[in-house]
């Protein structure tokens, strides 16, 4: 065994839900897999998006060959134009996750200066003294891979995010084949995904959510509404095929679902029968059982199509009574009240809606692994260290209880957080050290359907851009603003109280509010961030300034 | 049948969670069935509860005749000290809520003045034209009871909070045979709590909770924590029991869990072998195997006893390696955030942590019925008319549903909301008009163990006490407080920038900083709270004002 030691440094994603980032070194090298971001607590009103502080890998700059992404979801790719626009290295991945990527370095107009290198399942890649072979995983998108590092000391097998999904709707199996080659040949250290781990049993299959579908669409005598996550490319896939079958002309709703679905069409993971798709603006001109639509907004997001459909302010998408709505997606926690007020507004205008309630056949299924799955991994790899990643504290904790109960499967299991490092060398594995970690608060432009052209802005700048308060206050009965929206400013130089801005900008948020429906005003998700986009627009436009915007509402 | 009308008025809980009061009216005279709270939005930040608009009994205060109390649960009967404060008349419960509401009442100066007349399940009284009979229901609390209220055009059933438990652990059954004659006779209208609408099947008895206490007090070696709601006497019952069989004291920790331990056993609902109760002081001297801990704060609230303990800032209870902390309660959707926040730092301090997550048998269990127990009721009482109550707009209209199929057993469906007035007369039932309704914000002075003896305050005055809004900024990295806070005041007469009173109130906000922990600063929800009641408690007693404070914190 080579003299050197192999250093394993989460950057983020341990001790924490999302911005997954870890950095592989060997002496000199660096490799960096998976570059993600995190939405941010409600605590952090006016923060778009948190990315993992990365003062490791600008420390040493000179030593970072290349990341490697595992699959195309936020919360491993999301961080990587503001990574990129730091240190321009290489980005590897499976060609789905590139185009993912493409369209993202596009936006903020980095794509030109990357290099972008695509991976193939089994085929493998070298990078400094690496050699990488992906392996095929299933997962709620498409396209997905674990890694099998080979060190000097060893393979390190990160397993990305999966479930076992024994019948995945492209066909694209779970190589278990391969896990079960390494686990023969011996793996040093497992790196296993531990979002599900609370969950007992296994994880349906995506295919499970098809019969849910079907039922819905042979009752429905009206329009039907299907959202999902944008990049929940299996499904879209179900959704299109059922929809079909069901002899219904299918619409996408929303820009990330267009998108995304265009980038799956594209690549021929997606089809769709000549004729089949329309423009949202036909749904008007076909018997409403014969439409089906694809929509964005599972979440209840206060720009997102869905939402606006169901407060009656999207172009297209307008909800009749006797209309059905599917939400086939999880109700993340922290978003309840946004995704019920939703379904209120649905249940309003008298529609069906249809969502994750616990009743069978399922609308949603998990794309992550649950207990089983994860013993079933452990069996065939045979690590001798484990470590578990992508978690809160708890998680992780359960990963290594889970782990350890484990005998002959497991050599030994080691609980790392974000910023510990792990150094193994021919005498064995142990933490030594930590390294910077941390969260930075991200102001990303615009969330609403238009892409704004915004380099990415890091809100340690705060200082020199300030902070706006405005102030608002509404008569919870009347829905009537009671007074002059106050605007309290900080550090935000070039606006004084009498140069006019203050009273430019109170005109904004009145108008912004004479706008908004009573529905909406009653929302206060909806109205403050209507109030923050126009506000910000406005201030962007005036000042060149990215103040720090927190809309704050009282009723009274 | 005599002429006349029935008005049925729920001024609040259909269409929101919570604050849950309705008004039953027959010509001059009005009946009100509870008075609860509901907990805020975290939208709305600063406000402590929120209680129903009763503009529509203000304005007939001279026909107001008793609030009956169905249960003593917060949204049942929170807002009755606000009401009390502005309508004094009768109120109406069971010994069990009589005792709950004497506390509240007492800690608002409210208990001397207020008549209470105790109810008993099977007894009738009579207010004005009602003749009321009180029947045993089962629910997570004791002493619950639905409410058979005879008008002149019929008997009007509200079920209050129910399930069906076959076995609760107090043996005082559902009284399914008043139900059932009920529905021999005849129902006019029957209102049915919705809460737990979307599940499907029976919930399970409060009992099923013992065998995982049983298993986990079996199993563990070091100190037991179990954290239940303080009013889960079933729970407390069931946890004292488990407890003393395996050879434990039981010491009560937290405010909450003592007042509402006491006041059961007072009443006979709990009982403690002689030497079985000790002082949480106590906990220290015994070996650790032969304690058990009943403690509040199962939602991550910041100054409960647990959350406190978990962050090793509790006198009494300190978490030590090996101890087991049981969460036996829901995780209310909106809380999570926070439970898991603490339940990571209980983790950190090596505990065992048993909490919700779909393992069998249950940590803990509804006290709503799910559809088979509402078809149950729906099909003894036969009414003529269907009201849910109790629900989100989606669960009234699922309840709705639910009934609207149950041909033979219900004659028409109606769906109210807060403020609709449903007339009955012998011509039928329709919808008559809306009262105002709506929701009022109160800022109830401290939330901490100390009780002050404090006027709720309207937050309508708010225009009066102005706005502060103490602005800190913390590195996340370092955990240090970046620069001197600002703070910021709109409305706040008195305390002009000059006057000594900003700098006092900034030293204020750096000393609560200064004495909390790495982690209670890094846990936004705890030093939020902590700054605004130590702010609160300098402003109040400094200038006899309650402004609306506050606290943003900006990581930078």
């Amino acid at each position: 065994m080579p003299a050197g030691k192999l250093h394993i440094v989460p950057l983020g994603g341990l001790g924490e839900f999302g911005m997954n980032c870890m950095a592989l070194r060997w002496q000199d090298d660096i490799v960096v897999i998976d570059a993600g971001l995190m939405f941010p607590e409600t605590e952090l009103l006016g923060v778009d998006i948190v990315v993992p502080d990365i003062t490791y890998l600008l420390e040493n700059r000179q030593h970072v060959r290349a990341i490697v992404l595992t699959h195309g979801h936020e919360d491993h790719i999301g961080g990587l134009p503001w990574i990129l626009s730091e240190l321009n290295v290489p980005v590897y991945g499976t060609e789905f996750t590139l185009a993912y990527v493409e369209d993202k370095l596009e936006e903020h107009g980095l794509l030109e200066e990357t290099r972008l290198h695509e991976i193939i399942p089994g085929e493998r890649f070298r990078i400094g003294p690496f050699t990488i072979n992906p392996i095929q995983v299933t997962h709620s998108l498409v396209d997905c891979v674990a890694l099998a590092i080979h060190t000097p000391i060893g393979v390190v097998l990160h397993t990305g995010d999966f479930k076992v999904d024994p019948t995945p709707t492209d066909q694209r199996l779970f190589d278990l084949h391969t896990f079960a080659e390494y686990g023969k040949e011996g793996v040093l250290v497992l790196l296993q995904d531990s979002t599900n781990v609370e969950r007992a049993g296994y994880t349906p299959s995506e295919r499970a959510v098809r019969r849910k579908l079907d039922e819905v669409l042979a009752r429905a005598d009206k329009r039907v509404f299907i959202a999902c996550f944008s990049s929940s490319i299996h499904r879209i896939k179900l959704a299109l095929e059922t929809a079909v079958e069901h002899g219904r002309k299918v619409a996408l709703v929303g820009r990330s679902m267009t998108n995304s679905t265009e980038i799956a069409m594209d690549l021929g993971y997606l089809e769709a029968p000549e004729g089949t798709l329309i423009h949202p603006g036909e749904m008007r001109n076909l018997p409403p059982d014969k439409v089906c639509a694809l929509i964005s907004g599972t979440q209840g997001e206060p720009m997102s199509a869905l939402s606006r459909a169901a407060v009656d302010n999207h172009k297209h998408a307008r909800i009749e009574p006797g209309d059905t709505v599917v939400l086939s997606s999880r109700i993340i926690p922290g978003n309840e009240k946004s995704i019920y007020r939703m379904i209120d507004h649905l249940f309003r205008r008298e529609a069906h809606v249809i969502y994750e309630d616990g009743s069978s056949p399922p609308v949603h299924v998990s794309g992550h692994a649950s207990q089983e799955e994860l013993k079933l991994i452990i069996n065939l790899v045979k690590p001798r260290y484990f470590v578990p990643i992508h978690g809160e504290y708890r998680q992780l904790r359960r990963h290594c209880e889970l782990a350890a109960g484990m005998h002959g499967a497991v050599g030994k299991v080691l609980q790392l957080e974000s910023g510990d490092v792990l150094e193994l060398d021919e005498l064995g594995a142990r933490k030594a050290g930590r390294v910077t970690v941390g969260r930075i608060c991200i102001d990303s432009g615009s969330m609403g359907d238009v892409v704004e052209d915004i380099v990415i802005k890091d809100r340690r700048h705060l200082s020199e851009d300030g902070i706006v308060l405005p102030i608002i206050t509404i008569n919870k009965l009347s829905g009537r603003v009671e007074a002059v929206p106050e605007i309290v400013m900080r550090g935000f130089a070039g606006a004084g109280e009498d140069d006019g801005f203050h009273q430019q900008a109170r005109s904004i948020i009145l108008k912004t509010l004479e706008d908004s429906s009573p529905e909406e005003k009653a929302d206060y998700g909806v109205i403050k961030e209507k109030i923050r986009q126009d506000l910000k627009r406005y201030i962007n436009k005036n000042t060149a300034r990215r103040p720090l915007i927190m809309p704050v509402i009282l009723e009274i």
